[in-house]
């Protein structure tokens, strides 16, 4: 099942998607059933939002095995974290906004775990009870500060820097996913979801241990080798195996 | 004026403390406006919860030159920045909790900053207007994890690690106040804000330029010398000069 959040009259309602229909839900977080009033919509004339309003966004370092090697770095023996704020969520064409204090704005092409229900203390194996569903993002990093500051937070903190979408995919299972990332139709990273360190569940119950997970929060995954700049203008996509496509562009100036 | 939250018949409410009474209000954020509908209670019967509830808090590393001082450390020419999570956040009298993770929990007095309106851009001389007002918090680390991961944010991030309270003082000049923790009754950091390397306003003015600060959001300003580890059933207290004393317990084994 495709869930997806979308604006109508200016609120924000959640749907399901069927093949070019979009059908209205109920709030799909924090409840177990999903109920539909009957109204249905077509996907070309909906505006798509990320597919949750998170209360935090908690990402993780250096997790793809790949990626460490091209960097010549140890893999951690613990996953290494750190949180985007909930302003720095947009969703699918969005504008992605190019900050006055950096010259150095880099793609991160990541999968998205979209938690569905209070989460704390859980086991490895009893996560897939906490997770709704996964969707695409991109963990926008200014680069140029992430080197100067040492701690990642601002650099990866500015509001638009966390494009997440297009929907969630409750139907998946994440551990052999092909992801992709497209800049300006050029394949700039493609790696499979196998290569992660610690895998979505390992993840999520390892951050479930540190602190609670709320529905709606969004967990970033990782990122695979081939990251690199965009520049005003820049298209950049996310595609992940079984997901979708989650398409941005970079403000002009 | 004194600003509170507490909880009334499991319900979070906003009030006005003049001595031992507070004087129910409308929610003070967002608004320029505050009503009075009439309750009154003793300040006595009250639970008193943090006195916001932010959707994030953005705290400052190494900001009292006192501190880098005693560490030996260059002073950063920007605030270097992290964020705590929302769920870190308890108000006073809530236990801080040991985490299995950890075996050095250490205290933080800080100053905290409430945000009263959504904030971005602003330049360093506006930034009264977006100020509420100001608090004291405890920015509690597990110092082992933040050795080891290098990053701060999993140290800083469980659940119960950011103290906030007892109220907001809205009538403070935070330039020059008097800041101290006590653990079981003993001083431990003693210092002065006048010691911040970046000040209040230029904190706020510096986050603003990053990531849109929303009512309720709050600011952490950094630690003075003397930081030290807690123990389970330790007292925690911090103290700042015109607003008052927050208190919290570690909670037993």
């Amino acid at each position: 099942m495709k869930i997806c959040r979308y604006l109508r009259n200016g609120i924000d309602c959640y749907g399901v998607i069927e093949g070019e229909v979009v059908k209205a839900t109920s709030n799909p977080f924090g409840s177990d059933v999903i109920s539909y009033p009957g109204d249905e919509y077509r996907l070309s004339e909906v505006e798509l939002l990320s597919p949750s309003s998170p209360s935090k966004v908690v990402a993780v370092g250096l997790n793809y095995k790949d990626h460490a090697k091209e960097l010549g770095m140890e893999m951690p023996d613990e996953p290494i974290l750190f949180l985007k704020p909930p302003t720095s969520v947009i969703g699918p064409d969005q504008e992605i906004k190019y900050p006055a204090q950096s010259k150095e704005v880099d793609y991160e092409a990541e999968l998205a775990i979209v938690i569905g229900k209070a989460t704390k203390d859980v086991s490895v194996e009893n996560t897939d009870d906490f997770i709704l569903g996964y969707s695409c993002a991109n963990d926008v990093t200014a680069r140029d500060l992430q080197r100067k500051d040492g701690q990642w937070s601002r650099a990866k903190s500015f509001d638009t820097f966390c494009p997440v979408g297009p929907w969630i995919e409750t139907e998946l299972d994440p551990d052999n996913l092909d992801i992709k990332l497209l800049l300006d139709d050029e394949v700039k990273q493609h790696s499979k979801t196998s290569q992660m360190m610690f895998n979505c569940r390992q993840l999520v119950s390892f951050i479930s241990r540190v602190m609670m997970l709320s529905p709606g929060d969004v967990i970033l995954t990782g990122t695979p080798p081939g990251v690199g700049p965009m520049q005003p203008n820049s298209k950049v996509e996310v595609e992940v195996e079984g997901i979708g496509k989650l398409i941005n562009v970079v403000a002009g100036d």
